[in-house]
């Protein structure tokens, strides 16, 4: 349920409403809009009487949420979502890129890679402390040591730190030294790692499952917005099929898709939705063209020697390239999406 | 085996080439290229000894063909493939549009969509005369009746005509009426037809079937190519995968992949690819970002009434939207890949 | 729509209500029962109104058929059919097997297979004779020569004849050689040569396509049903996913599935199913515990020489092995499935 | 690299090798067979020279293997694994069947369950009390508190436990309370959690994930075995595919391709497996008839009102029914195996 508030609501009449929806036993979400603010409610078994609250003071009207996703869909927020990270966003009118090696190698490998994506005025680095390895004994990422030098590319280039959490334990780490938790394919549905990242003070990617439907997708979302951290980003990272010429197959037709029912930004992972470098150009176009909110970027100093995905990292001028590229698109994107009638 | 003649190689020299594959009981097939032309053989049994036309006048060598596939290979022709219908082309510098109702309704039906479409300057007119439904109770096009009324669409408006043909039958009236020869992506391993098409005089357009890979879709057309027909346009359409949220997921991976390895065009369908109307735009920006050389588009005065495929059509005002959004795109990623060095 | 007739009603009552329906320019499908007959009726562009049936002498009720597929359906026919023949039965209470080399590739081996196969009591024959092969560069089958020698194997050992056409021609051929006409995977909406298949005088095994779902299949035989052919054997022969462990993903569910709706008999064929030799006695074994009709199954004299499909195909030995192994399972489950009560 | 000892070799000799891989930083797995003692070499980064070892006393060579997955491997230990909880066991010669309802929702209705399974002489019992749901929203099971019932089914009917854990906090009380430590699905690529499970005293059942390859679950089981616990038992409960007539697609396939290069035991799980109640019999059979170690079923008293999964529980009459008919098969089953040359 949906809790709508007038226009000129006051603050104690916002919590008038949170107050009533706890002592029913059920979690209250405060959603300011740029108009008015709204309060959903998660956690009632069935549907609520909207008597219940229609008659407080600044309760305009309280209505039913139709869909089995209620934080992550429009209905709740009709305004798209912006995370902002310091003064960089994802999902406002900036294409957000996000780039860096697959994984945190060594202190000269990072810094080179960050170098040069800072110098392009990409805002955000990526770079895998923690690696969740096919194989027991591939190798695992260099774990807190590899935060650290995170941190340091922080602190040097102003680049705004993504790395991914494997469990409660790394997610304690992450969050201390980067700027956004990463949540990976392989753990959309880790429930329970899913509650962790809700309980971060910092925003969550989350990555799209191999096999997983919108629905679940959006689901996924909706545990971590269960728990209060409402700055979560999307992102399609490809999905499993019959086919062979890619690694994964990219399905970028989830943007238009997320962007209908939901007003959370996406972003769109070409590195690993194929899995090959001579694509990652040609799909990075195509996700800023289907309307992603951005794009995170494998690259590599040299990309033959990398510990890990070296095979779809791009180097450093290919990075350059693409960059250039994309961004022309997304300033046509966004012209023509504003010039549009909302569909 | 693939013989290659020297840059001044006279007629007679290539002739003889061909009359010496001819004996040998195999089909030879002349590719003429910018610098030279080349001479494909099929129908060998097992691999060639190059002795056997490496002494010929006018020859520079005779190379073995890797790959099971061989006409459609860059291996064979490096050049890429520019599919000509007098002055339009499928492949070239221009983004080829083709666009138009799912079925030929009625006259009245196809006239007002003809009309919009050339007013934009778009140059192919699609429309099914034939059509599989996967239900016999369903609307099964208008046969030759549909043929006769974009014969009249072409004479009208000199748009090139694109219509399916779906056995040995209708592929006679087709080839009569019409410029372009669809095959279907249902039909796409029916190799009787992929014969006939081969024996066509006008190009084939070959949709990639439901769940098909690249090898067998890259087979599909060498079946064309083998029988001496090599005007063949490749169309992504969608693969069927297990998500829901479009009735087919477009694998726009698919474009590098074919440019990698054959000179043949390839174009993209994000009506049947989506099937969804509000995914059309966004995913045909995609498509034209990734590098595609056209689109099909389906296209319908009313899509609320359209006797099949009404959801997946764009109505008008859609379509002229798209086709603005688009090029733009077009002449962006033309320009980005000049520029670029060969990957 | 499906006119009940009173257990009763004579033949001329009968033929009263396919004058009407053809009256009406709709097709009448007269079903036979054990208790009583039944005309169904297709053709019709939407629903028909009872009262023009209900009112007939001998006529019980006219009752709308709620299904987009209408003859294949239990609505319009509860019994289940059994294919008949000569003595030898599909559907029936005696499991079918089928048995053979992929392609008929010479007198010899042929006759190897079918003595061996007839020995072992198997009542019917396969042997590709028009190979539907994904390379046009691959063996295509003996046609005509190899649909004589068929005809040898039928003529020697009492073998029913099962093989397969590709289009209209080689259709004429096999109807006039054969006892099944089989339509393969990559034709199975090949919608021409379905109604082809269907104007045939003799049953037809319809396989599922490589991607195909329960309904497009069911309307896929529909489409042989409506030219008024009801001797169709449905197939299941694996689909494709992102598996890699074999060819195909057998999908054993679809025999209960086709089961609940449907009354026409389904085989399992776990060669092409598998793709692997050494899994095909496991998955024969359950196709015929989940309950299927009969089994189609690859047998090679010298699987290491065949010319198609060699890495699937059984030994003489290895066959001999499955077919005491299935029978006895298909006993315990005729068993178990008479004691159960209806689901 | 697996280090052969003599059939002879003392403690101390197997103790010496262990000792020596320790000192190059490595783990050794010491894996008795029944004629001689294996050691397995983890942590290896590269290939090692089999001349560190094959000098040692008691030493009979020391061999590279092949595979990406090591310990799960035919290639280690050629053996079957037998998993023993008391005097039962799964992969031995009995049938071993899991059965119980989805989740734990009340005592009441757990005993009921657990009485009429265990009159059926059924030796495992099942049930959630952590529930990985893919809704925040849906019940989430009764924790620690549905872990005592199920200590409590244990103690009256001496029932062995299997049941899920989600994290490493539940992950600790399952290990204190169950026999068995079920991993499911969504966490099967969750490698913090298996390395939990791989520290656990108990065995730990682990369901292939929706997506899942053959490779990827070995690699899974690998994860838990290299942590040093080698009673792992594998679980197929249906794959992700377009597909729509079963929940998900029961791919029967993977217990012989599993069997080919494992020695680990592997049930099957046609619940989940098909989401239908009416295909949970079929596939029963189907999946004891390809060789299956066995079945997880779940079972209901009244499955219109179960909290989850309720429309793919059986109801206890139908669980008597698959009972009886999958014995007959399995004894069928172990029989022709004991029969056949291995292939």
């Amino acid at each position: 349920m949906l809790v709508v508030m007038q226009a000129g609501a006051t603050d104690e009449q916002i919590a008038a409403v949170v107050r009533k929806v706890e002592q029913l036993g059920f979690r209250a979400h405060v959603i300011p809009g740029a108009q008015r603010t709204a309060i959903g409610i998660t956690g009632n078994p069935g549907p609520l009487d909207p008597g219940l609250f229609e008659g407080m003071p600044g309760v305009i009207e309280a209505v039913p949420v139709s869909k089995p996703y209620k934080l992550v869909s429009r209905e709740i927020k009709l305004e798209k979502t912006i995370v902002r990270v310091g003064e960089a966003t994802i999902g406002g009118d900036e294409l957000a890129i996000i780039a860096g090696p697959c994984a945190v190698e060594s202190y000269e490998q990072t810094m080179t890679v960050a170098e040069w994506v800072s110098r392009l005025g990409v805002k955000f680095f990526r770079g895998g402390a923690y690696k969740p390895r096919t194989s027991p004994y591939s190798f695992q990422g260099l774990g807190e040591e590899g935060l650290k030098i995170l941190a340091e590319v922080r602190a040097r280039f102003g680049l705004k730190i993504v790395t991914e959490a494997i469990d409660h334990e790394s997610a304690d780490l992450v969050e201390r030294y980067a700027d956004i938790m990463q949540i990976g394919a392989r753990n959309m549905q880790n429930f329970s790692l899913l509650r962790r990242a809700g309980q971060a003070r910092i925003p969550v990617l989350l990555k799209r499952g191999m096999s997983a439907t919108l629905e679940e997708l959006l689901l996924a979302a909706e545990y971590i917005m269960a728990e209060g951290n409402y700055n979560v980003i999307l992102c399609e990272r490809g999905v499993r099929t019959f086919a062979q010429h890619t690694r994964n197959t990219l399905d970028l037709s989830i943007v238009p898709a997320v962007r209908r029912v939901s007003h959370l930004p996406i972003i769109v992972d070409p590195s690993h939705g194929t899995g090959r470098r001579d694509k990652v150009i040609p799909l990075a176009r195509a996700g800023v063209a289907v309307g992603a909110d951005g794009l995170m970027i494998e690259v590599h100093p040299d990309p033959d020697r990398a510990l890990s995905d070296g095979p779809q990292s791009l180097t450093l001028p290919m990075f350059r390239e693409l960059v250039e590229q994309v961004r022309e698109i997304a300033a046509l994107v966004k012209r023509a999406e504003q010039e549009m009638a909302p569909m």
